[in-house]
């Protein structure tokens, strides 16, 4: 008891250190351990319960948009990953190779996949002879690894688990629409599900995905002004098709490439959410993601009929929302602290008193506040509450967002707002040209997010060269 | 359209080729394609919705049942890996190492998973303090890597899908209580879900799993007469406590070390279905895991209504089943082939004529019985349909097991058995000595699959060596 009360306090103010704030949460709202293989983690039950949470809803939209899973091997042999250049440019630097086999070496080295455009595009050969054959649209779960040299829970770790959908089209005007939906659909969920606003947009030149001719992304602030990369869309025009040979025969019987495209999010998501939306309690759910949404805690529980309440509202509500009950001899006090660490949106409170009057406590996880509610009206309270609590969750971070947005016309202007008013997006001019997007970040500390979708004149020229501008990007420092 | 139906009609008679007509199969049905990759293998969409349907249940009895999902670490680092000494000589003869990250050789090589026995120990001795701690009962659905020489695909892939089960216990008799419940759990799962009878046994000492005192397992016997391991799950006493420091702190605050479990089931599950109920058209899958549970087919589709009516069963039938309308430009004839090849339950036609007297004709895959159903009955005939379907494949599966066992008294028993019945099982006592065992496989060629919960004492002998027997053992050829 003694122990589990230090744990319960111990969290480091976001104020005082927001990275140490970030790991004392993942730490002890039990989301993951530590283990021996550095910058792997071992993701615990209630952090694997987010991500099924996230899986099932982000699933059944791509089933709903004609998508199908499928599961590729984890291995690319060395000569495969070859096959497109600006590809394995990109990640050969990066990925853990297999040499051996038992105590064989191997003829030839595989590396653990960091991505499966590779192995898609195999197989895709091998299918797709005509026209008829086409969409086809694939979808995998599973896990990549990339050999980061600095990693964070969740944020950047050498495995992590994803979703990568690979999907090849008749057309180039096809693929672009698939690669602009699926982009739609990561910002919906991020919006609606996750609470967390995000700027849709494409990303510059030097930061697209290697072997993309264009790479999409959704861009989010966290709470301390930096901004995360919450999922990305890539359209690969015919240039995977060409270096693998994927074609069909077309209705006139021409022999044709198909046009391509990839998109993925990640277990880094949970990252995001606990960085848009908790606080010095520890974590904020989503309810949408919670593993637990309302928490039914007894008060004065060795009262006689408390517990056979707290058993019967369980059941009853177990039907509708997604419950724990803790019976546990831990105090009340512990209890609230815990389930306040553990981010469930609802509390729900029952003592002796409640039952007299035939009503329960409510209390949102968020802001704390109290609601008495009659037993009758629970699950209507209860969801109205969770959908509060989510408008709220998205309205808080979005006016975060806003206040650490700043319109900037100089390089000056730049150091001066980030100065004054912390870390932040920077919505500024840009000329196109790499350069300026390299001094820009040089000089100010904040690299290029993306081109947004949603374009603003803030002024004719480039807030670097002064030179004419083609796009407004928002800047960032980027998790 | 020429080249499916040539596809439809190629594939090999059981009779003539039993290996060939099952890699003719996954081929066909689309379960599987090969990748450049040796040994592992491309999951297409068909095959992996079979394995989302056998997850989705699995997973459901195992929460049902108190267990919770993580995600371990895919690699173990070779001295995490030693710790166990059975369990390392078990499993590093046939581990994939990672030598090198990027371009740099790695300090200590890390092997990727074939177990995660080693993880899941590292991870509880962290997390594991007191007696409130207990039990844990952790899952866990991931790939794992055997360097296997020969691969067949399901059956034996270097990479494989499954789920492990990992679970700890103050008690030794809790964990063994914890093993027997797992492997009740598979069996009903086979027998209830997949319709395959299966023995519910433990292995011999000689074939338990590495670092385990006790290896309990279910085999099943395919239609070849070839028997199939089809789950396994392991109690380790609390030798892997020992060796990984696993240990609470008891009511009487006395350290105690943990008692051990872990249970797995395989992608080869697939394989089993397939030569379990699969027949000379193709595939024929169980209800409870097949995609598709009923194919709708409009016949002169091209007739005014047809396709009308066709659309409007789909929408209406959706509700209730899986259901599939293919109305392609296809022949009918063509389509009956293609959806017995994927083994799809039942086939619904629905013409003009139908149409007219307000029917539909169900046919059964596996009898080819052919139902005219009224309209307004369908959801009851397909519910009945499909639930009788599942009874006959069950009673299928058992009568073939039960044609293919043979009580044997002596070796040359077995001999003449194997030789004027063909492959399957054996029935024998056996003295319990390893000598024996070996013996009566070299001189039989059949092994020892496990020794059943249900034993018989068929002769007071063993069946080798003659002197006083010990169990009842089923012996047989194996996948």
């Amino acid at each position: 008891m003694a122990e589990q009360k230090k744990m319960v306090e111990e969290i480091t103010s976001m104020e005082v250190d927001f990275a140490q704030w970030y790991t004392d949460i993942v730490k002890k709202a039990d989301l993951i351990d530590y283990s021996s293989v550095k910058g792997c983690m071992v993701i615990r039950p209630y952090g694997y319960a987010v991500w099924e949470n996230i899986q099932k809803i982000l699933d059944a939209r791509f089933k709903e948009t004609g998508h199908e899973n499928v599961y590729m091997p984890m291995f690319i042999p060395e000569s495969l990953l070859q096959k497109e250049k600006d590809h394995v440019e990109g990640f050969a630097p990066e990925v853990a190779w297999v040499t051996h086999g038992g105590s064989e070496p191997l003829a030839e080295k595989l590396c653990v996949r960091p991505t499966s455009e590779t192995l898609f595009c195999e197989h895709y050969a091998n299918i797709v002879h005509s026209y008829r054959d086409l969409p086809k649209l694939y979808n995998q779960w599973c896990s990549v690894v990339r050999w980061e040299k600095t990693t964070r829970p969740f944020l950047r770790s050498r495995e992590f688990l994803w979703q990568e959908g690979h999907t090849i089209h008749a057309t180039a005007q096809e693929a672009v629409e698939e690669t602009e939906r699926m982009l739609n659909l990561y910002a919906d969920f991020c919006e609606q599900e996750l609470c967390m606003p995000v700027v849709r947009g494409k990303k510059t030149e030097s930061d697209k995905f290697a072997g993309a001719e264009d790479t999409y992304c959704i861009e989010a602030l966290m709470h301390d002004g930096k901004a995360l990369q919450a999922g990305t869309s890539h359209y690969f025009g015919d240039g995977f098709a060409k270096a693998f040979g994927i074609q069909f025969t077309d209705k006139n019987n021409t022999l044709q490439y198909v046009h391509q495209t990839s998109w993925g999010m990640t277990t880094r998501l949970i990252g995001a959410v606990i960085m848009s939306h908790g606080d010095n309690n520890g974590l904020v759910l989503p309810p949408a993601v919670a593993p637990i949404q309302v928490v039914i805690l007894p008060i004065a529980q060795h009262k006689p009929g408390v517990l056979d309440k707290a058993y019967e509202l369980k059941a009853r509500l177990a039907k509708s929302f997604r419950i724990k009950l803790d019976d546990s001899d831990n105090s009340p006090g512990w209890k609230f602290s815990e389930y306040e660490m553990k981010g469930v949106p609802l509390r729900l409170e029952i003592g002796p008193k409640d039952i007299e009057k035939g009503q329960c406590v409510l209390v949102r996880r968020d802001t704390r506040e109290k609601y008495f509610v009659p037993l009758e009206d629970l699950e209507t309270e209860i969801d109205r509450l969770l959908k509060e609590l989510a408008k709220s969750l998205y309205e808080k971070a979005l006016a975060n967002r806003e206040r650490r947005t700043y319109v900037c016309r100089t390089l000056d202007e730049i150091t001066t707002a980030l100065a004054e008013n912390g870390d932040g997006f920077v919505k500024a001019m840009w000329c196109g040209d790499e350069a300026c997007e390299d001094a820009v970040k040089e000089k100010t500390g904040v690299g290029s997010r993306c081109i947004p979708f949603a374009q603003e004149q803030l002024s004719d020229v480039c807030v670097c060269c002064g030179k004419p501008a083609k796009h407004m990007v928002y800047w960032g420092k980027a998790y």
